[in-house]
């Protein structure tokens, strides 16, 4: 029997169109090394468990770390795990142009949510290499540190801490999900918290960072696309809830004489699904976490904690949805006489992208014979959080079935390249051009 | 600072009638044996933390059997690790009275439910040896292994076992909700599958088995009543239920284009906490566990599995919710677009009360000056196994707020103290008379 490293190169190769493998991007090599990365963290369903800061997610940023050294990059790591890998600039130095993103996925999560991003940017350099290509500027690979959130609900850890934007207060406090202390988990990963909180840099030299990433969406797919531009990334609000009844014996409490927190939640969870359609298109609101204590099987539920993940690309719709669900959830405490507690993990501003880095992808996309369109992300990135610092531009790459954060997440070796070939012209073009 | 259970026995004491201490029946010594149980397994709640075939269990088995000795019981512990201590009758040895309950709790639970049952079936054979009383049958005080169920979502394992009722194919493929197979969870606690299965014993001896046992819910506490008579036992059904739908990334799925389970699994918790008042007013249905997959902050529940507990003290109106629970689970499937599965866990005929039986335990109430009130019982209990095979009755202790499965459970002293009189004299009206 073959490896599932060997499976998933094959599937990618077999309906690989070789012709692509021109300018010096190698389709072979992407796939080699998405299959590589595969087997980091590997899970019974084929998917993958490579958490933020654990053991996984650091072998996967080893291996990066040994290709990056041999396609000739300068690499460091900063105090929040953050794999930067430097291609010095021959003219202007000072300047940068970075790319990248992730290798940490969701728990049993899909082989290109992240690792894309990071091996599209080194292909970059690759392809340089062979070409004889030599950037005028400085041209930076990222890979983030922790970007799902996976491990301590609330994600996007390296990318806040290399823009300075960490909460201190807030992480020194936290716990993983397995209840261990922030500090703790980073010190398992070989990190400590001052140092995370140390590890902002100077964005004022840096141009433009990039990012490809899959679609995790069916828009492309539905439009017959390889790849897409993206218009502005949605702001997360991660919205902790909590519902606080009375534990009690299933069989001798009457119907009516009953503080049951499921069935509050229960309620609650089937309004949230319900309120996004009323508030505008493109709004999403997800309940993806759900405890239920003390979760017997004939005890009437006394708490439930979850948490609400809610999203738009515009923050009015965005704030107001988050003001309609917390309204619910005071509501349906009331109807259920249980207690409602909130907590707000995470509350990122969307992030539009400017005018002119849209042109550059534009023209990259076209000069393809791609016809270029843009599309909001409903879906928080690195991208995101750099956007605040300096302007950020991201291509999406067609998903199969629009399926992500699950094993049979995919997208074929061609959209793979072309993405790749899009994002090596947009590169080029802001170290000629400048943004 | 005191230990929890000073406090504990503390807190009985000082609202105790010491008048009621006669007879031989003790109220100090109930008080301190229910605190020195209540330090086995205690939770950082102040709750029990017994679980079934758990070292805590064990070992709550262990000072029980101690106490038994001392009181010139001959112990022995059956394969399903039921523990049995035997007093000889004096005249009629051949035929066998029997009273107990269990000892292992759910999960955090309280320090009542259980305990208070073997205690009283305990109580009686000090005051008897205090007072020069003889039986004239064999008494046998039992303490049932894993009544609970919390840890294999089916409870009563050890009275299953002893009246012969386990269904073996489905005990060998069971897990528990650690993952551990049934056979290891065993050979932990020093059984084995093999005795478990061969633990059944012939009733045909014996002539009734008594329980003594909180209400767990408010009508004793309404009535003014310190103990109350059953007058039958609700059967539950408790049933598996799986939405099966769709992982999806929570921010670029649109609304429209999801299949998630829980959504689907929210509303259904909704709607069969509203069931039970269309079909009888004594039924009811609990979600009291319930699962999320892969449970991950930002991704679209893909499969939600839990248990409703269904219970009616009528076999028609209880197996007619459990079709109406099944019949809304299959539409809200639908619905949601979502896959349903279920999965029957036990399904237990209700068990009514003989008149016989209850004529005898209204003399022994009403012997004490209190009035004998009927009552059924929401809750299964040891009793309800044990009256497949021969003649039971319950006497109910009034809970205070009607509070179970919960740290705060309570029972006062002198209600205990109460019910172990009406145990005793119930026991000794059987001895004397028969059923």
């Amino acid at each position: 029997m073959n490896s599932f490293s060997e499976t998933l190169i094959h599937s990618l190769l077999s309906e690989y169109d070789r012709n692509l493998t021109i300018e010096g991007v190698n389709g072979v090599r992407i796939a080699k090394r998405l299959g590589a990365l595969s087997e980091i963290g590997l899970t019974p369903d084929s998917g993958s468990g490579r958490m933020g800061f654990s053991n996984e997610e650091t072998a996967a940023k080893n291996v990066l770390t040994g290709w990056m050294k041999a396609a000739g990059l300068d690499v460091r790591e900063d105090g929040a795990g953050n794999v930067i890998g430097k291609l010095e600039g021959s003219d202007m130095k000072d300047r940068v142009v970075m790319a990248g993103s992730h290798l940490d996925s969701v728990p049993n999560g899909g082989h290109f949510d992240g690792p894309l991003g990071v091996l599209a940017a080194l292909e970059v350099v690759d392809a340089w290499k062979e070409s004889g290509y030599k950037p005028r500027k400085t041209y930076e690979v990222i890979i983030f540190s922790d970007e799902e959130g996976s491990r301590f609900k609330s994600g996007l850890t390296g990318s806040t801490a290399m823009t300075g934007h960490t909460n201190q207060e807030k992480m020194r406090a936290v716990n993983d999900v397995f209840g261990t202390p922030f500090k703790e988990v980073l010190e398992q990963a070989g990190l400590n918290e001052e140092g995370l909180f140390d590890s902002s840099r100077d964005f004022s030299n840096v141009e433009a960072f990039f990012e490809v990433h899959i679609e995790q969406g069916k828009r492309l797919e539905r439009e017959g696309l390889p790849v897409g531009i993206v218009s502005g990334i949605a702001g997360p609000c991660w919205l902790q809830v909590g519902f606080k009844g009375k534990a009690g014996h299933a069989g001798n409490t009457p119907m009516d004489d009953r503080q049951d927190a499921l069935a509050a939640a229960g309620d609650f969870v089937r309004q949230v699904y319900r309120t996004p359609a009323e508030v505008s298109a493109s709004a999403v609101a997800t309940v993806g976490q759900l405890q239920v204590y003390p979760n017997g099987i004939n005890v009437i539920p006394g708490e439930v904690v979850m948490t609400v993940d809610i999203r738009d690309i515009h923050k009015e719709t965005r704030d107001e949805l988050a003001d309609r669900v917390k309204e619910l959830a005071l509501q349906t405490g009331e109807q259920y006489n249980t207690e409602v507690s909130f907590d707000e993990k995470v509350r990122i501003p969307p992030v539009p992208v400017q005018e002119s880095v849209l042109k550059i992808i534009e023209e990259a996309v076209e000069s393809l014979d791609i016809r270029p369109v843009l599309l909001p992300s409903g879906a928080g990135h690195d991208a995101m959080m750099v956007g605040r610092c300096v302007p950020v531009g991201m291509i999406f790459v067609r998903s199969l079935d629009g399926v992500s954060h699950h094993p049979a997440e995919w997208s074929s070796l061609n959209d793979c390249v072309l993405s790749i070939h899009a994002l090596k012209r947009t590169i080029e073009l802001t170290m000629e051009r400048g943004i």
